[in-house]
């Protein structure tokens, strides 16, 4: 097993640029830290390298023993790391999806790793961030996602070019907002449909809201407002599929 | 207006004590740190005092204008603060109350704060918190509260005592868990009702779960889990009366 002794390795200093987000983008790549994280990446068949302190533990190729001091510098936490990998950031392409989840400028690393987590449990076939949302392999948001991040296709791109290609495909366009808008428990589920939420503290932009083909808004009768990833889950689970069980008990 | 100088100053030391949780459980009282959580707490009657390098901009009395450097001595922030108000802790009755948010252990300060901010915007009466959850007075869950804390009782009791009295006032008890329970979406509203949410990593005690009337879960097809905050959103919308429209359109 090949070893890296000194933090000043070629290499670990070209990995550690991914601690980046220029570098991340320019790539196509990012880093996973913690075994569990690196486990899961690796179901996903993502993982190029893994360097570790406990290299041996792992079953994967290419995998780099190095000490821990080496691995801490392609870590992003105070605390340092046992084992990081290299990883492929998944792609995939918006036609044939059914269930999308559009992101507007969530900036709240926790929120979006969040919604990821949500999308994944609802089984939603991609999520869609706009240009100015969080980057996305932030470690905060890498660890709010349990690990989910590596079960769905994560895009990055022109939210209204996105929603046009969409509507033209057939998807129904469903934007959250507080004015103008249906109550959610009116709503019928399409049978493709794409939910976008919108900034913490702006919302949906108004250019989206004009071009979805419906807008929603959660019912509520008290305070002022739901917090974004609380938004996104009753809007999810309201429009998922439930099982026949013949009207309430 | 008083001022005080120097923040070796004996009240300034005995108020950043509120700074520890032990000072909080035994005075019944807390700090409220920047402009936006102190108009809360004044709309609520909740401030005592105000302790600010603009003192003068507050209508209420007692104020003291303090120079920030004091001021920072009360706050909790690494950035300091420029206001800061010391407020009574909200106390309530769990008799005449119809919906109740009952939280077993949360442990992430912001997971609390979102729980009550979702419980005011669906008008819950009150948040009745285990021994075992986060302090609701950290000054994250404060923030993540968005200013919604000081619109609804938060009591910190024993859980098991309270399930019980609550059932004798002829409160339906409703669990959240993965095992033995009915889908949510087959739950018809008890007319009165109280829903116990659980620790991020090991859900509603055992206990609970076998004294409550009724045990949901919410329907998922996908990934393992949800966020708690983001579960107790769908559940606490799901159960809140929507205004009639005759069916779903």
């Amino acid at each position: 097993m090949e070893q890296i002794e000194s933090s000043a390795n070629g290499r670990i200093k070209e990995w550690a640029k991914l601690l980046q987000k220029k570098e991340r983008d320019k790539t196509g790549r990012f880093l996973a830290e913690g075994d569990h994280l690196i486990e899961e990446a690796l179901r996903e068949g993502l993982v190029e390298v893994i360097i570790s302190d406990h290299a041996q533990d792992y079953a994967f190729e290419p995998k780099i023993l190095a000490p821990s001091h080496v691995v801490a510098k392609l870590s992003a936490s105070v605390s340092g790391a046992h084992s990081v990998a290299v990883c492929r950031q998944k792609k995939a392409e918006p036609s044939a999806m059914n269930r999308i989840l559009m992101l507007d400028g969530i900036q709240d690393p926790g929120n979006l790793g969040t919604l990821i987590r949500t999308a994944v449990s609802f089984q939603y076939d991609a999520v869609i961030c706009s240009e100015k949302t969080v980057d996305l392999y932030n470690d905060k948001v890498i660890r709010s996602t349990q690990g989910s991040l590596f079960h769905i296709p994560v895009l990055r791109t022109d939210l209204e070019a996105c929603v046009r290609q969409l509507q033209d495909e057939g998807v129904c366009v469903i934007a959250t907002t507080l004015e103008d808008a249906v109550p959610l428990s009116s709503l019928s589920r399409p049978e493709r449909y794409a939910v976008i939420l919108g900034n913490e503290g702006s919302g949906v932009s108004r250019v989206l809201q004009d071009s979805a083909d419906v807008r929603v808004r959660i019912e509520m009768a008290g305070f002022e407002s739901l917090n974004v990833a609380v938004a996104g889950g009753i809007m999810m689970y309201e429009l998922s599929e439930k099982p026949e069980i013949g009207g309430r008990q």
